[in-house]
């Protein structure tokens, strides 16, 4: 079997850490796989370096900024080398470049165009464990590229992806997906199987375990994912297409707080009026999450709009003209607000579910603002105060029940 | 003109001394130059990385090892095209093998088979300053290599010699090569002009200014070379061929204390013994340098060498059974020596020179024990305890008076 394993910053930050690294790795290749490594930077390397540019500068080119950043992974994927050696097993590491990454052009967040992974064959045709240094590639200029945030679980499944891996581990120090965070749901379960869709949700209503753009490639080349602690050796969770799955309708409970909410108050009641605006928001490169519109008595409209918090300031910039010439009566912007959401394949055809969370929501006197629904997920706004408490009470309704 | 600038650990271990090394190299930038800058790796990052590795191991893959001191060098690339960057000038740093260094596979001592220097050229036409990372190449099979100790110096000569580059400048914590070493001597001469041969004798002295490889080389391919300070802003001193030079007889004195002497006391005073005794010697891999042979009043032989003192006991080991066989008195080993020198070009035409020397020592009461000399030096082997002593004298006799 062909296993591609990925191992954090965290998990590889000290002796210590990338011995018991070394030992994951050495029992998988002594069951007789042929096991493909990809390994962050070590726990605090990249702040480190970052630090460094700044003294230097508040605007380092970022050509430069890629080549600094890369040399973390050149230490790490060089030490947890030799430490699997030092445990008698044959390894080999090897850059990004050498791995055969291409990538775009745009440093520090560059997209992988493709692996040429000969090098990576050649090596594991000599019995060699092959380390890969992760987050990190070459452009068609031949420069150094790096990924950006959580770049490594996309080398990983990238890795996969092109050798056709039949299993891509990614190590984190959770065990798993969970059907809600851990930290703050004692009873949160964790999860055997989950989706790709149902992780995506996950991901993006702040559950963080994966990276996105993982999720979406390991979907794409449909390759099985495990997420799993490189520090409690017990099975994880396993990412895998619909098809493949054992059903269990709920997969989990997520909560985003970092949520903006525009509120236009006061259009004129005109027909295009809302597609105006919105185009106006997706012109300034702002994604629109739920959007609620409503019809005042005295003949105006309406429309709020929850963004990304960090994206709040451009909306409502991209709005004020309009507003003004509109005699819009207000533009307000708060994130006193957060989403909290379940999450599940099939549940639309399961009209139970969003009554069970809204019952949950009520009982516990938390009241929903905002809603929003999709094939695999139904979101709430409701009032950031609120979020825990909303959180544990949806988890219990689901999770913690008999029925 | 093409300029290659290099520096050392020490001038880059930090944000003010890399901002001090931009200055420089943006200065000879702006003065209409086109400027290649070769860097080692900042101050004790090598050392922070070896010590990681010995965590690890006592014996860890040369090739991991090079893969993880690589990562030296592109982290002081990186921040010094950022520091240059940060003074309005435009830079790209490039990695050994994007600079198209192209090495042997002697990992942790490899040498240069050639540089590519295309990509170097390609960013000069574009008026880039180019930084590229000293001490590191690829091999053949595309792996990352080191040169060993002193390598950024060769790394800069052989870009200088390949791109036909008009001055190659050596960037160190001192102003350029001394008559004497100037910790120890006051009145030690900065000198400015000496030729490639005589850096050499100086350099295998114990000077250690320049790294040998890197002489041979310029002299080699005749590129022209100057020591010259990071720090203070004053001209060195350049390396060059005997023809370009103001003649100027004797260059400097200087001390090797890492000498080891062996005695094999008591031979057979028979034909071919001494070529027994050196071939033995020379199958060890070590390297003789002054010979003693002296006949005693019994008919028997003694034989006194001196070799580095690191490879004292390969000596002695290689010696011990034909001593034993050939009914040797004695074989002794000792390290309470040390080698004075003079250096310079043509003394052979002047035989004042090793008199005036001698004299010298004799007047400060220091025997001399062996003599050797070259085309360029002359070199005693005296007590290690009048080392300092004779330099002095030796020193004074040749700088320090009006004759």
């Amino acid at each position: 079997m062909l296993v591609v394993q990925k191992f954090g910053g965290s998990s590889v930050r000290d002796t210590e850490r990338l011995l018991n690294v070394a030992r994951i790795v050495t029992d998988t290749y002594k069951q007789g796989n042929e096991v493909v490594v990809v390994v962050s930077a070590q726990g605090d390397t990249t702040d480190d370096l970052i630090a460094k540019a700044k003294e230097l500068g508040k605007k380092n080119s970022k050509r430069e900024m890629d080549m600094l950043m890369a040399a973390g992974e050149q230490i790490s994927i060089a030490l947890l080398a030799m430490a699997i050696e030092s445990l008698g097993c044959p390894a080999t590491s090897l850059l990004g470049w050498q791995a055969g990454f291409v990538t775009n052009s745009t440093y520090g967040a560059a997209r992988i165009k493709r692996v040429n992974a000969e090098r990576i064959r050649t090596e594991l045709d000599k019995n060699r464990i092959v380390v890969v240094a992760g987050f990190q590639g070459l452009n068609r200029n031949e420069d150094v590229t790096t990924l950006g945030r959580g770049g490594s679980d996309t080398s990983a499944v990238a890795i996969a992806a092109s050798m056709h891996a039949d299993l891509c581990q990614i190590y984190t120090d959770v065990e798993g997906v969970y059907t809600a965070d851990p930290r703050k749901i004692p009873n949160a379960r964790k999860l055997s199987e989950i989706t790709y869709g149902e992780m995506l949700e996950l991901a993006s209503l702040g559950a963080q375990v994966l990276n996105n753009r993982s999720v979406e490639m390991a979907q794409k080349y449909n390759v099985e994912l495990e997420v799993l602690s490189s520090l409690n050796r017990v099975p994880g969770t396993r990412v895998m297409e619909v098809a493949k799955m054992e059903k269990m309708l709920i997969k989990g409970v997520a909560k985003d707080t970092s949520v903006g909410r525009v509120m236009v108050v006061g259009l004129p009641d005109e027909p295009g009026i809302a597609f105006k605006v919105f185009s106006l928001v997706a012109r300034a490169h702002v994604n629109v999450d739920i959007i609620l519109q409503s019809v005042g008595r005295d003949g105006t409209k309406d429309i709020t709009f929850t963004v990304p918090a960090e994206d709040g300031a451009d909306a409502v910039e991209a709005l004020k003209d309009f507003c003004e010439r509109m005699g819009a009566k207000d533009l307000r912007y708060d994130t006193e607000c957060a989403k909290v959401s379940i999450v599940g394949a099939g549940m639309e055809t399961h009209e139970g579910v969003a009554a069970k969370m809204f019952e949950a929501l009520a009982d516990a006197d938390i009241n929903i603002e905002m809603i929003s629904t999709s094939e695999i997920k139904i979101s709430v706004l409701i009032a950031l105060a609120d979020a825990d408490r909303a959180v544990a009470a949806v988890h219990k309704a689901f999770f913690e029940t008999n029925d």
